[in-house]
């Protein structure tokens, strides 16, 4: 399928997630080889610097800025610490309604798990695309950077392997609302100390509530930041309308020494 | 106004500067965003780890490298403590005789200080073009990017919205002269940890003197930093044309334990 | 020489390896200058975070990192403690066979040492590209980006300067291979604490061995990091087809407390 007559329409784009890091080569060596083989593609860097091997650090990432990018982007996501096993290589195609079309491509870990309901999911079988290795440490630049590139020409997605409908989920816990209480988890920590919730904020509206995190607890509501005092938490509707909790200006992760994974209560009042 | 009649040429190039750190999602959003309502822009990193809320320190840092980008070139720079609240969103055009046309974007808190003498200032009140937001969080991504985008496709700035007088200014010192001293401040501390101050290298040209800040002082002048003994401590002309103290290969900031802000004296010798 | 008639074809890509770090403007600053002087250039980061003047350390990136990219990439490496000193700036144009033509631009302190076999290398006195600068300590900015942007521009390397044949190289130690063991260095730390040798994989094939370094010692040899068990050391094959030290999922030069630079000796058994 060439692109004219294909199903979908390319930006152009290339997204990378990776755990590689900064200070090595890994990144370069995979940007590279994809300007070899899809020249012209628009790279733009997630993030590197996932902590290593955190799958589901990464996982949340890619969910939260996926949606941002232009239809017919390619999106790179390899944290990878099964590299070299059989573990497969995905290809999933989603189609968003306002947002038309994205491909991931991913490790077969969980990587994928907040993109795969309702996407089509493809396991690689073109070894005649993967680069010749010196060894299977860098499946990287060898193997993931290849099949992107393969999808940046436009080429054809189904032609890649068989679809499949057992890829790896991590086992997420969906929050939970009862009449009285909403319940839920820090999904992520963000470098400003907030704890993102996966909580949608739609749940709770404007009723008063009691945030309950551990031994902590906080009745404040607010919109935005700079409302609160010095030392007071907040609760407040974050960017992926999940419920938030922050300080002002500093960490509320160090001040509360919380960690993600770590349970959230609202409670809610009469 | 289209690009073809107007009176600014885009160089299709954004700058991105902001406190959003790289292992978070808000740089990769921003710039799918942009790349989503602006297809084909060229996007290119100042720095994302300004340390969060600095907003002297991102001033610093778009002042020094926005004159090196072509002329038609948007720099979008959000450390944006107050985010959500009322704060204006600035734009500001700005015409350098030797340079060509720069259009800066950022929130109305000083961060463009440097950038404002001779500068077109206009708050925008074209709220049609903010995304719709779950919450007032992130408006890097919701309201900062579209403005951006915006102005990346060659629209008319002075649509965006009423041109103002008065932005918010960062009570900067200037740098001052007398006969026998010159006196400034450090104004950055780069990562080499070279001392950088404001205070213009043409204002001493190669009159002997001694640099003083706190208990330290310096007569050694140099050109490089290479000429300096393990040690020692320089003073040379740095790369934004004033003065800098440095050691050679180590942190002068260091060993001499010093922050931004610190007072530096220079006194002429005879 | 025009690009068309030259005897190069360019890819327009330009990958950038430095030590300027991301929290200053330095790294901005010489990509601005780039766009400037060559617009259109497709600008990819190696790595900014190499240690301040560790040019060994850029030496190995640049060389682990450059064959990924398309024939006809310029790299320009700045790790240039000698920046404003009299040492040269080294224009470097490699052709590989299978990969078509690099251009190489650094300064003359080694950096460009595992590059350097059977390329054509100048010293760049072409001082009319150079920018007018404030003072010498920013050369990244004031001369390489210029030379880079030349590069970039399809013009005649050969204009550039004089041939030479006397570059600095970094005293490399080549690995040795005698019947009954290899000896070798580590040359790479990565980030996941894997320790990356200079010894060819090949020299060793499958046959059976034990690793020494220091105190430490192992004798399993595996294919992929996930075949090790916890707290358990393996040899393998690395992604630049050397042989490689690794645990699996933590960090091996933090478990034996190692340094680059540490030798590797690979005894065979039987």
């Amino acid at each position: 399928m060439s692109q004219e007559e294909g199903q979908y329409k390319l930006s152009g784009v290339l997204t990378l997630l990776t755990d590689f890091g900064l200070t090595d080569y890994y990144v370069g060596a995979v940007k590279g080889t994809v300007l070899r083989l899809a020249p012209g593609s628009a790279l733009v860097d997630l993030s590197h610097d996932v902590v290593p091997g955190d799958v589901a650090g990464a996982a949340f990432l890619l969910g939260a800025a996926a949606p941002s990018f232009p239809p017919g982007t390619v999106h790179l996501a390899v944290v990878d610490p099964g590299v070299g096993s059989e573990r497969r290589i995905l290809v999933a195609r989603r189609g968003e309604a306002r947002r038309g079309e994205a491909l991931y491509v991913a490790p077969d870990n969980g990587l994928l798990t907040p993109l795969l309901d309702g996407a089509e999911v493809r396991s690689v079988a073109r070894r005649d695309l993967f680069l010749p290795s010196p060894g299977a440490t860098f499946h990287g630049r060898d193997r993931f950077a290849p099949v992107a590139a393969y999808l940046l020409r436009g080429e054809d997605p189904q032609e890649l392997g068989p679809s499949i409908d057992d890829p790896v989920r991590l086992p997420l816990q969906a929050p939970v609302r009862s009449p009285d209480r909403l319940r839920g988890t820090i999904v992520h920590i963000d470098r400003f100390g907030n704890l993102v919730t996966d909580i949608p904020a739609a749940w709770l509206g404007d009723r008063p509530c009691r945030a309950i995190v551990g031994s902590h607890t906080t009745e404040r509501r607010i919109t935005h930041y700079a409302e609160l005092s010095p030392g007071e938490p907040g609760l407040l509707t974050g960017s992926l309308g999940t419920l938030e909790l922050s300080l002002n200006g500093t960490s509320l992760a160090r001040h509360w020494d919380l960690e993600r994974g770590t349970l959230v209560e609202i409670l809610l009042l009469l």
